[in-house]
C-alpha cells in the first residue's frame, strides 16, 4: 500500500502489527504508545510529543472501547474523526509523521467473543483493578475502569511498548493503570503527561466538541475554582473543608448551566478521600455536568501520578 | 552464585528474570514455559520435555499461588517441595538440566498489593475469563479460575515465553487459559500435554500423595469408568445418560470409599453441557471426593483443548 512518507503507516491487521513489532525489535528500536480514542485535540498531540522525545518510534492506537461506555453514555455518538485523526499525525511534506503508526484494531480482534453491557452475558477475559476503581468516577460510572483496564491490557499486550504514556487530565486512570502495571507484572514504563489547557484554562477534551458557545465560556468556572484551590494549598491550606469550599464556590458562578457533580480530595496512589492533605500530597478533582455533556479535570497538589 | 552445570538457575528476583530474558531474547533463542506449583511428578515432567523439544531454553516457575484457594482448601498443606523438585529438574552428571530455569517469584513480587481471601479487600489486578470459569471445577470453586487466569496473565508477562505449555489432565484450565490467551491478545502460543497416568490409569496428581494405600488403590475406579464411557463413544454411543451412566457405574464399585462429586459432558470451548455429543466432540470430566482429598480427570471425545 503506497503511502505519503510523512504520513503515519496505518496498521489494522493485528498479524500486521505483530510483524511490524518484531522488526523493530530486532532492529532495537524503542517504542512509545499513546492509547488514544481518536477526535485528537492539542491534548493528544502533547502525549505524542513527550512520545517522541523518549522513544525511538510512536504508535497511536485510536479505539472507541465499547466496554468502558455505559448503555445510557454516549458510545454511539462519541466523535469518530480518523481522517483528520491521521491529517494531525502527518508532517509537513518530505518529514516525518509524528507518530509513526497508528494502529486502528478491529473490535473482532479486540473482543473475539463479542461484546455486550450485560454483564451476565459477557465472555472472555476482563481486568479489574481492585481497590482504586470504584470511587471517584468509578462511582457515577461503575463498569468504566474494568473497561478502560481490560482495554489497556490487551493494547499493551499487542504494541508491546517499551513506554506508554498517558494524560494527566484522567488522574484516575493514571493511578488504575499504574496499579495495573504493578499488578500485572507488565513489561512497559508509565510516562504521566501534564494537561493540555485552552488558553481559559479548560482542559481540553474530547468531549468539549460538544458545547455550546455559551457552555464553552461558562465551562472555564471548573479550572477556575481548582486553582483557586491550588493557591490556597500553595499559601499553606491543607483542610479539605476549606480547599473544596474554593473550588464549589467559583463552579457556582456558572450555575445553573454548570452543576457540580462531585468533588474528591484523594490519596494519588490508595485513592482514599482525606480530611487534610498530609505527606504524600493530594489528588483534587470533579466533574460538572453541563446541559450537554459532563466535564472531568484535576490538579495535584505537591505529588505525582 | 555457582551451581553445578547439570542444575537448574534458580532466579527468585523479577529484576534477574528480565535481566535474564532480555538477554535470551538479544541471542535470538526461543523460551518455552511450564508454570506450576511444584510438588513435580512424572506429569511435570513430560510437559519440560515437550517444552524441551518445542523451544530452545525451557523456564518451569513453581509458585503456590494463594488465590487460587478458597479459605477451606489446602494452600497451608499444599505439599512444598522445592529442593527435591530441583533434583529432579536436575540433568546427570556433566550434562544439561531438563529445565534451564527454575522460576520461583516472591509473593511480594507476584501480589505487590498484598493477598486476602476476602474479597471485598482485595486490592490490584484480577482477571477474570467470563463464561468458562463458573461451571465444571468452577462450580465447587467459584473464585479458582481467577487466581488461575490472574498468575497465568503475571507469570507470562513475567517470563514472556513464546510458548507455554499445560496439562491436558486439568481440562478446564487449559480451556480458561486458551481464551485468556485469546481475549487479552497475549503474545504466547500454548500447547497442551496429555495427561500422564499411573500403570492403572490414575491421572498423576501433586494431591496423589495425600492417598492412603487403600485410598490409592480405590481411586482407580475414576479412570476405569472414563475409560468404559470412551470405548462406548468409540463403539458410537453419542447420549450423555448414557455415556455419564458409565462413568458412575464403575466408580459406585468404590463406594463409600470414593464418592463422584460431578460429572460433566461439556463441549470443548463454550463448556456448556451437552445432551448429546455432536461434530465439536466433548470434554468428559469430573471430580471424586476420597476421605483424605479430591481428584480430578478427564478424557477427550474427539476434540481437543
Amino acid at each position: 500500500m503506497s503511502r505519503a512518507l510523512n504520513a503515519p503507516l496505518v496498521i489494522q491487521s493485528v498479524e500486521q502489527l505483530r510483524q511490524w513489532r518484531h522488526a523493530v525489535r530486532m532492529e532495537g528500536r524503542s517504542v512509545g504508545l499513546v492509547p488514544t480514542m481518536g477526535a485528537l485535540h492539542e491534548g493528544h498531540l502533547n502525549l505524542v510529543r513527550a512520545a517522541r522525545t523518549a522513544c525511538d518510534i510512536v504508535v497511536m492506537s485510536i479505539y472507541v472501547n465499547p466496554t468502558q461506555f455505559a448503555p445510557h453514555e454516549d458510545l454511539d455518538t462519541y466523535p469518530r474523526t480518523l481522517p483528520q485523526d491521521i491529517a494531525l499525525l502527518s508532517g509537513p511534506h518530505g518529514s516525518r509523521p509524528l507518530a509513526d503508526v497508528v494502529f486502528t484494531p478491529r473490535t473482532s480482534d479486540i473482543y473475539p467473543d463479542g461484546i455486550t453491557t450485560d454483564r451476565s452475558q459477557q465472555r472472555g477475559a476482563f481486568v479489574e483493578v481492585l481497590g482504586v476503581s470504584h470511587q471517584m468516577e468509578g462511582g457515577t460510572r461503575p463498569h468504566f475502569f474494568r473497561g478502560v483496564a481490560t482495554i489497556v491490557t490487551k493494547l499493551l499486550n499487542l504494541v508491546q511498548p517499551d513506554v506508554a504514556f498517558f494524560g494527566q487530565k484522567d488522574a484516575q486512570q493514571c493511578v488504575v493503570v499504574r496499579s495495573l502495571i504493578r499488578s500485572l507484572c507488565l513489561p512497559v514504563q508509565m510516562v504521566v503527561v501534564p494537561t493540555t489547557r485552552e488558553a481559559d484554562g479548560l482542559a481540553m477534551s474530547s468531549r468539549n466538541r460538544y458545547l455550546s458557545a455559551e457552555e464553552r465560556e461558562a465551562a472555564c468556572v471548573f479550572y477556575a475554582g481548582l486553582r483557586a484551590a491550588q493557591t490556597a494549598f500553595m499559601a499553606g491550606e491543607r483542610q479539605r473543608d476549606k480547599l473544596l469550599h474554593l473550588v464549589q464556590t467559583e463552579i457556582e458562578k456558572a450555575a445553573p448551566l454548570v452543576q457540580l457533580e462531585y468533588l474528591s480530595l484523594a490519596h494519588p496512589r490508595t485513592l482514599d478521600e482525606l480530611d487534610a492533605v498530609g505527606e504524600s500530597g493530594a489528588i483534587l478533582s470533579g466533574a460538572v455536568k453541563l446541559p450537554s455533556t459532563r466535564l472531568i479535570d484535576n490538579l495535584l497538589l505537591d505529588c505525582e501520578l
